[in-house]
């Protein structure tokens, strides 16, 4: 048989880097006509595999698939659909490799967080058990930052870069809102289970802003809270709060759980950052201004880190290089070489120990008080937010490409998921 | 006596751009030293000059004031603080007079809105009648866009960028994730009363993006928007929502007030956004995100309008132009000359017809159906998002200047506010 096609698809919550990832993986299998055949994408993610809705990139121009490095989102589609154990999900297993043998597809590229390198790892152990060796490399892409072994995960430092100057930005307006306003202004970040993305706002430190931050790791102390945020508003006139949608109570309820139910009963659903204006306006009587910055945080490609941008790049060509070498079961890392000046190359890490561990802050990454980040924190997070990567404009707004996503033909009877 | 000096003095919520208009005034009060004296500045807007907190601004270097062109909020600090009518606070005004009198200052530039053209224009009558002449000039800033007769406020076109381009990102982000997740995205942005920055959300429709827009100007009539929420999401896959924070039923009542309660019967503050989340979820089923961009949105320097930033320094430099001929009890308006090509010049009105007059959305910048822009409303609003001017960056964040803000000695009694 003629050389192997590709498959790539999109997992999970996006971010503003993940076409990035895919414009690495595209790019550079096309520079390997000779090895690689054509490069198919789910369309949604992997249940565009389940369902044989396969996208053909060969239709896509070059220009369309250049502009996916400077396009938020995920261009094919993703999904939040996870495949559970080989014993549970068989048949879903096995209509993977039926797929890819219909399709004569050889390398799985899979863009996704930790449970994406699960699945990533298991189709590599399935393919060979049925007879049909498929290389699959994982192409590591969270905001949230948790996946071990590599220093860092493409689309962790466009969120920080986007936190650590919209706190700046937010803190300079508060700061001159203080004398008769606004004392107070609490942003909400993400992070459910790792304090990677509120460790950002951080940052704002070294210009002078009063910040505290409330991390998932650090279990939320009302009173401790209430005190510091007092301490600094007597001090510099009024302060910033970062808070991860992630901090808890140590008896596990999140901030944001305040069972409040509005006029008809219902169970009303909030954010941790009006739960905490309030306690301290409740408290302490400040008055608070509060923003929830959810999706804007991820997809804001327009202040994209230029690291980011360059590793998430990267990350895909490198998949598609460790493809060609024959490597399978694996992920391209980032590994970092030195913190000043800030140098990183490309690593990789076997995805028996990628799959299902999660890498949060460590403690000496977050102050004594459980309220700031640490100087080794500071020199950890820097590089990642360093340098603009800003996408074209026309007429005020950025030119995101959307690509034409052109169906591959049918091979096989359809596939109840 | 010798020339006079100026004052200035920032009032109400700062924007991205303020601080662009206090470089125009005091880059063309230096320009003039024959003519103007000092600027001294108001610390934390016109208390400042009651409680005779003044600014040296000479103490400033050229460099630190050309920073402020390209620095977010009010450099000097602001306040939320109105002068009432002359004969409720004539005490104040007449102090006003008195700190002029004392600073030899003839020229008051006052960069607001509404209420702080009011000031501006009581103070010229006030100084007449106590035969210390005063040339008042009104600088206008707001990101909420409703002074009259002015085509635009500097301050809006800025925010409307920032929400533009957020809501595109955003709708991006949803239109991947709506196969198996999010399907609805809600953003709530700024504008109690006049719908203008909702309205630059609309500007997505023309990169394919299916939006809804809930205007201040429109009563919320919830089964309306929830059939157009369907459709939309029928049609296209998913869909983005932009609320006003001056959403309201036909009584009044802003969508945000839902009477909720905590665990502790405390009252809790909520935003339309959550609200009307939840609202598409209990109706239609609809996984949702939502956002609230809050300060986020006007202090977003980083994705600042050339046109706005352009139009603030311009009409600083206007209103020392307009003082140094000789005008008072006036302020210089953006008058746009065409659309296509974009053309504006700088225009005065007189304080007497801009004070206390508001301007709201005209009914046909907004869709039949009350839920999107115009064709008008597009080519009003598109040139004032465009071009881009990016602040300089170092190490991963914008450099924002903070000034030295020297305090000029006083010379009066103290004075309670």
């Amino acid at each position: 048989m003629a050389k192997k096609n590709a498959f790539y698809a999109q997992s999970g919550g996006v971010t503003a880097v993940i076409n990035a990832s895919a414009c690495g993986v595209i790019e550079t299998a096309r520079k390997h006509k000779d090895k690689i055949g054509k490069v198919y994408a789910g369309r949604n993610g992997i249940i565009g595999a389940l369902t044989e809705e396969l996208i053909d990139t060969t239709k896509e121009s070059a220009k369309a698939i250049a502009s996916l490095r400077h396009t938020p989102s995920g261009a094919f589609g993703s999904c939040r659909y996870k495949l559970k154990s080989l014993e549970a999900n068989k048949r879903e297993y096995e209509r993977l490799i039926e797929i890819f043998k219909a399709h004569n597809i050889g390398y799985f590229f899979y863009n996704g967080g930790g449970d994406s390198a699960d699945t990533c790892y298991k189709v590599s152990q399935l393919s060979e058990k049925l007879g049909y060796p498929v290389q699959a490399i994982h192409v590591p892409k969270t905001v949230d930052n948790d996946l071990p072994i590599t220093d860092c995960c493409p689309g962790f430092g466009s969120v920080a870069k986007y936190i650590a100057v919209s706190t700046l930005e937010a803190s300079f307006d508060v700061a001159s809102m203080a004398k008769t306003s606004t004392k107070v202004f609490v942003v909400e970040v993400m992070g459910r289970h790792a304090g990677w993305i509120a460790a950002a706002g951080g940052l704002v430190e070294d210009h002078g802003i009063p910040v505290v931050i409330l991390f998932p790791e650090i279990e939320f102390d009302q009173k401790k809270f209430l005190a510091k945020v007092d301490a600094m508003v007597k001090k510099h006139g009024y302060c910033s709060v970062v808070v991860s949608e992630g901090c808890h109570y140590p008896d596990g309820k999140f901030l944001a759980e305040q069972g409040t139910r509005d006029a008809f009963g219902h169970a009303q659903l909030g954010g941790a950052a009006p739960v905490v204006a309030n306690m301290i306006k409740d408290a302490l009587g400040y008055k608070f201004h509060w923003a929830v910055a959810d999706y804007l945080q991820r997809a804001a490609r327009h202040i994209a880190s230029k690291t980011d941008v360059d590793q998430a790049y990267a990350l895909g060509k490198a998949a598609v290089e460790l493809a060609i070498k024959g490597q399978n079961a694996v992920m391209p890392t980032v590994d970092r070489v030195s913190d000043k000046p800030y140098k990183w190359k490309v690593g990789v890490a076997p995805l028996s120990k990628v799959a299902n561990v999660e890498k949060f802050m460590p403690r000496d990454f977050i102050t004594a008080d459980g309220f700031g980040i640490t100087a080794k924190c500071r020199s950890y997070l820097l590089p990642l937010i360093k340098g603009e990567d800003y996408p074209p404009f026309k007429d005020g707004l950025p030119q995101y490409v959307r690509l034409k996503n052109v169906a591959v033909t049918k091979k096989l009877a359809s596939f109840k998921i």
